[in-house]
């Protein structure tokens, strides 16, 4: 079986390729704003790398969000385009569970963090003990101390994610030796995560064009527009 | 703090750049027997990716072994030279210990193996826990039925690295549900891991010249010649 993965939901850009249970190519750019360029020279070298073409893959996962908002939007429409032109289904990942991915086998909560601005985290926490992720608190977009509250007091617990760039001080003056800070080999979203889920979830392969990303709140300019419509000043 | 990890030592050739506590890209290629043909292409992309020169790094990391013995010698070469153009320090990386880096906060041992052909594993286990790797049984090189004999009945345990493809069905068959088999995005030598632990050995840092490969048994063409000069056959 032939995967593509293509994420580019947060600061890091990458692609990877995997073969039957084997992680083949992975290319992955911490390189500013600018996933719109490279993210697809990424996707033909990890291809030519592999000995593959478009049509030769099975299924091409994208990183569907949640995460910036124009970054959900260049990895879903990059997957889109590339299954559409040769006819292969496309699977979308869920950033978080692929964040959660980095931890299997950890015994406690693993809960990837996405800065989601506005002072608010994209968070959830995962059961990821046995290799699978399993969600204890589901997806939300809420202020980093609601989330901290809501995690159990008896279980060993990690942080990852890009948003322990703002965080991670609040998270160990928080919860001290409890959590865990993902070490930066494992902090950011992997690619490799992505080709493992897509794998694992054939059932939910669909045509390209059913592809759609995973927004964990209205875009800015839709709450700016019902904002208007409500006479408010959505702006804070 | 600007570091380069070079890792050559398996059958996925690979690099990274960190930059203070961030990984800024990873380059990693699984494509057969040349990665002294595409190591240092991979090494111009990341550095010109990350807008770095060879000599604005702080230091190079070649991860050094236990592994192929040519790829070994490729990658320690390929660290040494850069880092020996431009004056940067190098470190050794342990193979191994960078492998058990891919399950830091794992409760229980981190079991890395490596394929050393003539029915032997390299091997070692982890207590990753903490995050930091520290042994607690040493470098080997016995066959696999050895090592897991040696394994404490009392923990639970995961095993990654490309002695899987070997030797996965054995390790489920000895050890049943006690044994995690690593999933493919965390079962290879990830470059990024060989940052980190080289940022945290800032006093193993060395001239390049002092680099040296780490070897758990002599070379074929020594053992040959040791075996010639007792009047033996070394072939097995």
């Amino acid at each position: 079986m032939k995967i593509l993965a293509i994420d580019t939901t947060g600061p890091v850009a990458g692609c990877a390729v995997m073969v039957d249970d084997l992680i083949v190519h992975t290319v992955a750019m911490r390189h500013g704003l600018t996933h719109s360029e490279t993210i697809m020279p990424a996707v033909d070298e990890a291809l030519e790398g592999s000995g593959l073409a478009v049509g030769d893959l099975d299924c091409i996962a994208a990183v569907a969000g949640p995460g910036s908002f124009t970054g959900v939007r260049i990895g879903v429409c990059a997957a889109k385009g590339l299954a559409h032109a040769v006819n292969v289904p496309c699977v979308q990942i869920h950033a978080l569970e692929a964040l959660a991915m980095n931890f299997a086998g950890f015994d406690g909560l693993v809960c990837p963090i996405l800065d989601a601005r506005r002072k608010q985290v994209y968070c959830a926490a995962f059961d990821v003990s046995d290799g699978t992720p399993r969600r204890v608190l589901e997806d939300a977009a809420i202020p980093l101390t609601d989330f901290l509250a809501q995690l159990p007091a008896d279980k060993r617990l990690v942080f990852l994610g890009d948003g322990l760039g703002v965080h991670k001080e609040t998270i160990r003056q928080t919860l001290g030796e409890r959590a865990m800070i993902a070490p930066a080999n494992l902090s950011d979203l992997k690619p490799e995560a992505a080709c493992v889920l897509a794998a694992r979830k054939q059932d939910e392969w669909r045509e390209a064009k059913e592809l759609v990303p995973v927004y964990l709140r209205a875009p800015q300019a839709e709450r700016e527009r019902n904002a208007r419509l409500r006479g408010e000043n959505s702006h804070e």
